[in-house]
């Protein structure tokens, strides 16, 4: 199958995989708390789920490599990356088990009834909404910024479409923590599983990985932290791992 | 002046200090959480707080022997244990700055106003009252358990307590994060500092240190983490600047 490249497109290997991904390096490009969130996702064969604001679309197309779903929509608003990840999806053969819905996700209740699926994973905007310095480039400033959703879209949204017992994964940044918990338990989303990811082991905590459950109990579980670089600048064992990369082989 | 000891207690020093403390091994003994939130509760000189559910009184003492407070009251339900911080006060002359109250939290509104202090200290039981099992000796129980007043009824207390930008300082268990985080906003204290203190590098969190601030701004500051043992099993230098020892001479 023919796969049609726009100007600046480039097509990557996805990470532990040998699925291919679109991607745009001026525009649109995946980072590494995508991987690191879709690495931290653990979903049930043959489930079905959504990724909310998917972009490129590497978290379902990550899930794929490593799981079976039976189905993952990924959501996303803006039209250029909705494409891009639509045609990764072809280029991979993958149509039976993720569809690109380009849409808001506010509107997702008008097309799904309320609770039919096990999983829900999002990597949304960190930057609150309304004010602040957003980038100039729209499609940047979407992708970073609460513009054209808030957190508590989101977690509404995901409240709206699991079932009891349900898992929603979302990556964020630690200063929002005290949000996050917030409008998780607000929303019957009773969080369960956290890990933090630290630059260094002596450095604060940048990134936040946090499972919740539809109607869980009062527990939350702590990871081991996660640190990407070790002393001397190389990257952990761990980081390796995560990116499917022979440990042993790391020099090599 | 005389100390009266009764059966069973010694007299150590406080970390750090000149100060003593009256404890009893077997029954009453301060432990590393109450040093770590006393090193972790930065208060202005002059200022005047309570220390809710304060035992030995081991942090009205250290809080005393690293600032200048004007006056901190500790308060505790158990009357033996009351009296032994009581005792540990009048031994180092601190009957001017440190006054131990024998009552149950709970009605500290029948005698302060609300919004009079600048700030509060808490060591709570960890454990959640109702079920599970608890220790035989009821000492221990009310110290550990949630028996005689919830992490609900501090929070509050610590809320009508606190004047208008006040701190709250506590120390807790990692796996309560959700109740804390949504108790402090719920009663208006919005946490604005984070401390994770791990017993090595690679293990999970064991405790948690907090600072919220009676009607502050949404944004969580996170503090490096702090560990407690080198691989080698021996403290790590932090542990032993917060214990007042001589990095340079901690093998001496």
């Amino acid at each position: 199958m023919e796969t049609i490249l726009r100007d600046g497109e480039k097509i990557d290997i996805i990470p532990g995989s040998n699925y291919k991904i679109i991607q745009n390096r001026g525009k649109f490009s995946y980072g590494t708390d995508a991987i690191l969130l879709s690495n931290f996702s653990k979903i049930k064969i043959d489930s079905t789920g959504l990724d909310l604001g998917t972009g490129t679309g590497i978290i379902p197309l990550f899930l794929c490599s490593r799981y079976s779903p039976k189905k993952v929509y990924g959501i996303e608003i803006q039209e250029e990356v909705a494409d891009m990840a639509s045609r990764s999806v072809k280029m991979n053969n993958l149509g039976e088990q993720i569809e690109i819905l380009n849409m808001d996700l506010k509107n997702l209740p008008e097309i799904f009834k309320s609770g039919q699926f096990q999983f829900v994973t999002s990597n949304p905007p960190y930057m609150k909404g309304g004010g602040g310095i957003v980038n100039e480039r729209d499609n940047f400033a979407i992708s970073r910024h609460e513009i054209a959703c808030s957190l508590e879209d989101i977690v509404r949204t995901a409240s709206y479409l699991l079932c009891q017992g349900g898992k929603f994964f979302m990556v964020h940044r630690p200063h929002r923590l005290v949000d996050i918990i917030w409008l998780l338990r607000k929303y019957n989303l009773e969080p369960k599983s956290i890990q933090f990811v630290h630059p260094k082991y002596d450095e604060k905590p940048n990134i936040l990985l946090i499972m919740s459950m539809k109607g869980g109990k009062s527990e939350l579980k702590f990871q081991k932290p996660l640190y990407v670089y070790n002393h001397d600048g190389t990257y952990t064992d761990e980081i390796y791992k995560i990116y499917g990369m022979d440990v042993e082989n790391k020099n090599g």
